[in-house]
């Protein structure tokens, strides 16, 4: 029965990342978008995610600290329980594999980069990374870098037929 | 062949990772909590779990070092192999994702966090985090700092209505 | 029907990696040896392995960043793109759960540590790791002390009876 229904949960997720993540409690925003299955753990209800914010694949959301089991068989530990919600912000970006921890508040318009584990609140418009995940840059230098090197591409190609606009963009890059 | 085998071998994992685990030569404590699958690797035989350890989900044990095949294709490297065991004591936590690599022996009582890479021994009663791992406080303060930031919660309720009772505490902290 | 697709192509992924990879796309060299499944993304087309190079477990391949959606709300920004190649070249060997990202070259005969986030270039023979990675060593440095290290057996056995030699040559290791 449990075999089964994990089963069929695993398809579903698949299937749609956004309505399964709110079946099970997570409070997702307008316009998300979950790229891929990500892991919600035990209190998905604690789970938060704003409008327009993205998560992309293999992410975890981790709401309460499992290490407590190791200090419990103390007498003077045995109540000791750690639980954490865990809030993302609005239109913000949480790259591929990435772990969030109990507690963590993330702003508005953040980015997470790829495979951080994030342990602390991220204020609005930063861009963090690493394990554990600190400052990198704002967002503000992010974009402004990312438009000073935007490559030459026809927009309107690029949204009929990406792959020959992406290498046409590249090669055009590699001769400068 | 293979393939049905590695099917079965798939859902087993899932339906009890401990009995899986023993099954491909893990040498697992008694009471051990393995949360999900994990990847043994390819010599699980060399991976020992002390008495009531919990091994979160995704974790990766790596017992041989298969880099050596970049080096082997000189004369004098082509025999050089490394394998090493891994062993965790009793009553430790091993974080979700995390990746354990040859030879490493991690002690009674130790804490990894979520998504490190131990790449060195972790001696009793430490935690350690990060890529590669790193101490980062011992479990007594671990311990202790948890103790002085204990919500006041209703422990019978906890069990029996675990969420309502999540809820209340985090909401009585919030007021805070 | 994607469902049913994406159901193949899982199976496909896992009976033989490297197939797989060129079908969608990836540029993969001879003799490539690809462990279990990899995250190829969204333009495996921009990838390429070089020969003899070994990519472990569970390695994901970023061609592009997601990430530019925060930003493209602001009108200034609404056309910013980032994509970019990845190559690796020949005889490298790519650790378990590593993350390479948009536009990094790695060279010839290098390594990356299980667990790393690629961000910039490799130079050939160089070992790196961590997240963002870092070097470590040289190559030849870390040949030259496994060799060094490198423990008495019996090469023909441990080709005939992997287990019975390896569990040999820990054994004596342990009594020096």
């Amino acid at each position: 029965m449990g075999f089964i229904k994990k089963t069929l949960d695993f398809i579903n997720h698949r299937r749609n990342p956004v309505k399964f993540a709110r079946k099970i409690g997570v409070n997702a925003g307008e316009n998300c978008r979950f790229i891929g299955p990500q892991i919600w753990g035990t209190e998905p209800w604690l789970i938060t995610i704003g409008d327009n914010t993205t998560v992309s694949f293999d992410c975890a959301f981790i709401t309460h600290d499992g290490a407590t089991r190791v200090i419990k068989r103390k007498e003077k530990y045995k109540d000791v329980v750690k639980f954490g919600k865990i809030t993302i912000g609005n239109n913000c970006f949480i790259g591929a594999r990435s772990t969030i921890l109990p507690g963590v508040t993330i702003g508005n318009s953040c980015i997470v980069a790829a495979g951080s584990v994030v342990t602390k609140d991220i204020p609005n418009g930063e861009v963090w990374g690493g394990v554990p995940a600190k400052f990198i840059k704002t967002v503000h230098d992010y974009a402004e870098n990312l438009y000073d090197n935007m490559p030459e591409y026809d927009v309107e190609n690029y949204h009929a037929n990406k792959k020959e606009e992406v290498l046409k963009m590249l090669e055009r890059e590699n001769k400068e």
